[in-house]
């Protein structure tokens, strides 16, 4: 440990103490910046002032005692609330309220309108993973470079950090396609445990298989990643199209004969059907990523 | 290497030389093993002649041969066709022709209403991986215990083993499982490519925290198995189904905004808020198992 009494660490402000919000403050405290924190219902935020925090009693008030503010409430529309009479100018705004890129880029707008800087937040990690380095949570940043640069360090204080860009709305665009990736992953797992429900088949023997499994396919993401850039589909492909259909089949019947719903599977299986009927069976499932392209002039 | 005028390796039959087969045939030749094939299209296992393979002239002569038989076709039905007139009696059937848990059952019972020990096969593999243990594929066994004893380093030749079980149903049962899940991840994958496509953001950049976020994901499936195991689904939730069903809103609005169809994420979606209006916000996602479950008395 550094001295705290000669390493001044940057004070901020935070609004919301949720239990995100609460867990980001907490970090701070613990490494030692002086923290301000404002929370709409004012007992909320109390457990944090035991433990260093200055609470401010209005959100206008919070954004006055310092330059740095971080934003962590519900949703977009609270932001806007809890801002609403708050002098901005001059401020560098960390909103890490979750939202899409459309919100990210309209909020960074609206910040900039008031004269602040603007940096938007993703955050991908849960509370219990926030100021524990260790979990390999982390933040997606995008909007402002300058201020991401200036306060590199102490955003770097509760969690790893990834700057994706300037587009201020990449942050949440980052954050929402890996969240969409994982439900995907999530609902395949459901739909596995479910067939090996009616089974004598402890769950906990299972769940390895499908962990190890699961990871030693991930990087199949590469390849995709490959052909997208190439825009060849039918580069280095191992399993082919026409193949892969067929093995569904194989999937479905045995839905079938285990009383599952097949109705986590078949959206994609679809589209793979679609794909091989527009007589791309020499591709693999990269292409149906035009399937899904709702944009004018795509297929 | 050892001396393979020393060590002599079991002698084995292979039905099929299509891609799989003839991985398989070629593995057990480079590692000494004598290795009588048969294929339907005859010209399709000559190549393997030329690597001291013999070729067989039917699918009768070939099992003839000798005592273990591998069998690796296209599916269940070409198994019964290709050993239609073959006496069975004494052999040693292992069939790694994919196929659904019941045709693994039923082909078991029709092997020993035979006189033949019965081992069904599932290939966690593609030809590539075959023979080259450093890539990780393995098989699923299941069947007779002692065919899988007796054979058991001779069947570690060409990938990695793991037996699962009796019931010989339980190998196309894990098979089918573990690629039930994977094609979840791939259809949120290609959702994930879907969202960033419109942007200026490279697949290779984005491949690598995709994989990443997968990998590090993967793990929460323990708990999953560790809820299914104790049947209490509210044990342990880090981000309940009432946090998560209001994430998924934005999920579906970002999707909106970038023009993607959200036909993969919402089936998955649609149950978590079945799930939730059955008053079972505190949970996670893993009661969403019993909306699936089509047996009689399950919800
Ligand atoms: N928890 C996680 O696992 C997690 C993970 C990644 C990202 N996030 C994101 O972090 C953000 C906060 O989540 P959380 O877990 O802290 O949620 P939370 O515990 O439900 O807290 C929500 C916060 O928003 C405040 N709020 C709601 N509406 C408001 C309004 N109209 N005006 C002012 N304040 C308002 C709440 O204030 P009151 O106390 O007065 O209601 C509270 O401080 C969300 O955007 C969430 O998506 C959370
Ligand atoms: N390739 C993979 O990536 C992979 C991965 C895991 C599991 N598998 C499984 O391995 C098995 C074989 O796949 P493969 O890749 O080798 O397929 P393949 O190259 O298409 O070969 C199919 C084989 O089945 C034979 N066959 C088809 N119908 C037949 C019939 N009615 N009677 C006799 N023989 C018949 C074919 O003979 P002809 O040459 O005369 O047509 C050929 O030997 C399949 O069950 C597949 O699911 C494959």
């Amino acid at each position: 440990m550094t001295d705290n009494a000669v390493v001044s660490r940057t004070p901020l402000t935070v609004l919301g103490t949720g239990d995100m919000g609460t867990a980001l403050a907490r970090a701070w405290l613990a490494a030692g910046h002086p923290v301000t924190v404002w929370n709409r219902t004012a007992s909320r935020a109390e457990p944090l002032a035991a433990e260093g925090a200055t609470v401010a009693r209005t959100a206008a008030q919070a954004v006055a005692a310092n330059r740095l503010v971080v934003v962590c409430l519900l949703d977009d529309a609270s932001v806007g609330e809890a801002l609403d009479g708050a002098a901005l100018a001059g401020r560098d705004l960390v909103n890490l309220t979750t939202g899409t890129p459309g919100e990210g880029r309209s909020r960074a707008a609206w910040a900039e309108a008031r004269g602040a800087r603007f940096l938007d937040g993703g955050i991908m990690a849960v509370p219990p993973m926030i100021g524990a380095p260790e979990s390999g949570g982390y933040v997606f940043y995008s909007g402002s470079p300058e201020l991401f640069e200036e306060h590199r360090d102490t955003l770097a204080v509760p969690a790893g950090t990834r700057y994706v860009g300037a587009d201020p709305g990449f942050a949440a665009l980052h954050d929402v396609a890996l969240l969409s990736a994982m439900s995907g992953m999530f609902a395949g797992v459901t739909h596995a445990f479910a067939l090996i429900r009616p089974e004598d088949i402890a769950p906990k023997d299972f769940a390895p298989l499908l962990v190890d499994w699961l990871t030693a396919m991930a990087p199949a993401v590469h390849q995709t990643a490959d052909q997208l850039q190439s825009g060849d589909y039918t580069r280095n492909v191992v399993s082919n199209l026409a193949m892969q259909v067929a093995g569904n089949a194989t999937l479905l019947r045995t839905a079938g004969e285990q009383r599952v719903s097949p109705d986590l599977l078949t959206p994609y299986m679809a589209l793979m059907e679609r794909r091989l009927a527009q007589g791309r069976g020499d591709e693999d499932g990269t292409g149906i990523i035009e399937l899904l392209d709702l944009r004018a002039g795509a297929s």
